[in-house]
């Protein structure tokens, strides 16, 4: 890796008014755009982090990304460098290559400037806003299952020459302060209270109470943060949430892997089943009626059993495939006539990704109610005694995921364990210490 | 990390005839040993990879290591970095500042020699030797129970500050090479009739053929190999056999720590048990009438549980006292008051250290009697016959420990294991295919 990391030398923020004056130039654009004279800039930028403007011209519209110094959720006071521009790019590309057509096209980039422009989507939405809206989108489950199955084994030492692997990790073991606000916003700060959580109060207070006050569940929760940051099992995309996917009625892309790092499969599989899972839940708060959205719900939860179904289908056929890697060679296996046992060790390989991503689906969802960065689905539901309903399930099913992720035999036991909930309701807690009794 | 990996650009072996002259003007070399004019040089290289020379000057002695740019072991043919100089160099000094007083000092170092100039360890031997003679070292267990324990904890991500541990970890990823050795050595070759293994032939050919035909075996080995390449938990030693210690009555030194590499802590803690336990099926080759070791035997037996005893009780303490990296805050537990769940946490850590152990454990015993490099404890037994008994008990052990690892409570279970194998014998095997019905 000969490529120069940013050290934020010249670096100056866009803006809509300088955009085209400072872009003008770069002839992917202009390919793409046409003339600059002609450029309409809009801000768009509603992430947490990212500054982000359409441009469309005469001939087309792209996408400029720029990484701020700073978180932009939370201001400048919480400062963040600019290089995680260049390790978004660096992912993209190599998501690019392990499953074609599913992430946006780079047409520049700028590392200086910490800028990427990319293919603009249309007519493209947040998966997020369109799973709140009731919408279905068939292919879906398909397209992220393949996602996740081409980008995870293709990016692991069952795929990858070991090498170029090992090369890999350590370039992306640079990208420690987005891999930090992981480790403490999604597995410390919403098990205690920090100063940046935020939750529905006072609806909330008493169960809040009792999950923090939870021995057990902190315990397995930091076993599920150790394996985050120790099991360099592939490149994720470290962010693998409904807001990181775009999708029209038929297609579906995955933006915005900033967060990537080496870590276990089960990180991006949980973190996506949770949040279809959340919006499951979230239901009651966007129907019209009660049991209107019965059949959209059906359908989350297929959803739900899809995409795993789904995601170990593809992993299978790439283990029968595509194993080239240094681990379970075939020299061992099918040289030797032992086709059963490389079944066998695809199997118990797959029950290791999925108690993983069990576990971390259930974080995902404590994260999203208790810490930072809520999700708009529940954010949005304006009665708060509602809201705080949906969104207490949402943290009981995250609970008994993580406690019982080992005794979690597939999606059906997790898609039981959500409806039971959904159907006896969870008490709002008293405050007084419940759970572990460790 | 600014230093540069040497190129080999201008590197050439030294001999015995040419050190005091390439080396005589290094100020640190002359304040150790004196005048050049006085230096003795041996060559005493009897490892498996590089060049080592004793020189003793009047003043004192110091050891030249330098790496040759091939495996010695094998020859020219198989050609090796010498940039492992490097990663050594590095891996002794976190050693020493993780457990001060267990590695050799290094005087001088030179990158584009790929050479390092360390104490001259006197009176020690090397423990395997020593262990194969009889001899009893009594604070052999408490010395590497800490070595391991403080190496282990103080370079794993529940201590360091997670941006200097994973600039750490894209450091020794370039540690490519002698990984490589390790995955395929250890890991891969010794379950196939892979072209460098060799074995006691034929005396063992049956028993072999059966465990090479043990698909839930192959099965195992290979999740602890993915466990090896991808559980980042810490800097390991690498290769922390009874041949990379050297010993006195009193004193114990760790040394060759050139397969350093960021790995799961069983892998340091297992390799060393395994070779104590080698050393104690070895014993019938080498005491002079049947029984006449029994005391030696139960002292070589009481080793591998004092070691594990006191790196469990060492790992125990800093978990209470230096936990000061992202894993297991102290904000989610003692602050909370939560300290038994602090405790919980740290015996689920270590009996996940444990059960890896057991399984490296194994997997060292089988590619010391079937793969490449041997050990001179049973290869020294003249009488095949019974170097071949000794061989079949240690190979059967390691097949129970790798299938069996989750059952091992700990080393009690493996002390009876042994036991029991010792005392019933393993019959030699027919080659037909026995074990897995996978």
């Amino acid at each position: 890796m000969t490529e120069t990391r940013p050290d934020g030398n010249g670096y100056l923020p866009l803006d809509a008014d300088s955009l085209a004056r400072r872009l003008g130039q770069v002839g992917a654009l202009r390919d793409r755009l046409g003339d600059p004279a002609g450029w309409q800039v809009r801000e768009v930028g509603d992430g947490n982090l990212n500054l982000v403007f359409i441009v469309a011209g005469e001939a087309g519209a792209a996408v400029v990304k720029q990484a701020l110094p700073y978180v932009r959720l939370v201001g400048e006071s919480w400062p963040l460098p600019l290089n995680r521009a260049f390790f978004e790019r660096h992912a993209l590309r190599r998501q690019a290559a392990r499953c074609p057509g599913r992430v946006p096209q780079i047409l520049h980039h700028d590392d200086a400037q910490s800028l990427t422009v990319m293919d603009y989507l249309t007519p493209h939405v947040i998966l997020r806003k369109s799973l709140a809206a009731g919408r279905v989108h068939p292919n879906l489950a398909a397209h992220m299952a393949d996602f996740m199955a081409q980008t995870l084994f293709r990016g692991s030492d069952l795929h990858m020459d070991t090498r170029t692997r090992k090369a890999d990790l350590a370039l992306f073991a640079g990208n420690v302060d987005l891999c930090d606000i992981t480790e403490s916003l999604v597995f410390t700060d919403p098990y205690y209270a920090a100063e940046l959580n935020r939750h529905t109060s006072p609806q909330l207070d008493g169960y809040v109470a009792e999950l923090r006050a939870d021995q057990d569940l902190k315990v397995q929760v930091q076993h599920l943060k150790a394996g985050f940051a120790g099991n360099a099992q592939t490149l994720l995309h470290g962010d693998l949430h409904t807001g990181s996917i775009m999708v029209t009625d038929s297609d579906t892309r995955v933006i915005d892997p900033e967060f990537a790092v080496y870590g276990p499969m089960g990180f991006d599989v949980g973190m996506l089943l949770a949040n279809y899972l959340m919006a499951w839940f979230a239901q009651a708060g966007h129907e019209e009626r009660p049991g209107a959205r019965d059949a959209y719900r059906a359908w989350l939860l297929d959803l739900v059993a899809q995409t795993w179904a789904g995601f170990a289908a593809g992993f299978r056929a790439l283990w029968q495939t595509e194993r080239h890697g240094i681990l379970y060679p075939a020299a061992l296996f099918e040289d030797q006539g032992h086709h059963m046992a490389s079944e066998k060790a695809c199997a118990d390989y797959l029950r290791g990704v999925w108690v993983d991503a069990a576990g971390y689906c259930g974080v995902e969802m404590h994260r999203r109610i208790l810490g930072l960065a809520h999700i708009a689905e529940l954010d949005d539901i304006a009665d708060e005694d509602l809201r705080a309903s949906c969104e207490r399930k949402a943290l009981e099913l995250g609970r008994l995921l993580v406690l019982a992720r080992q005794s979690m035999g597939g999606p059906a036991d997790v898609i039981a364990l959500a409806q039971a909930i959904e159907r006896r309701g969870v008490p709002p807690g008293d405050g007084a210490v419940q759970g572990s009794a460790t």
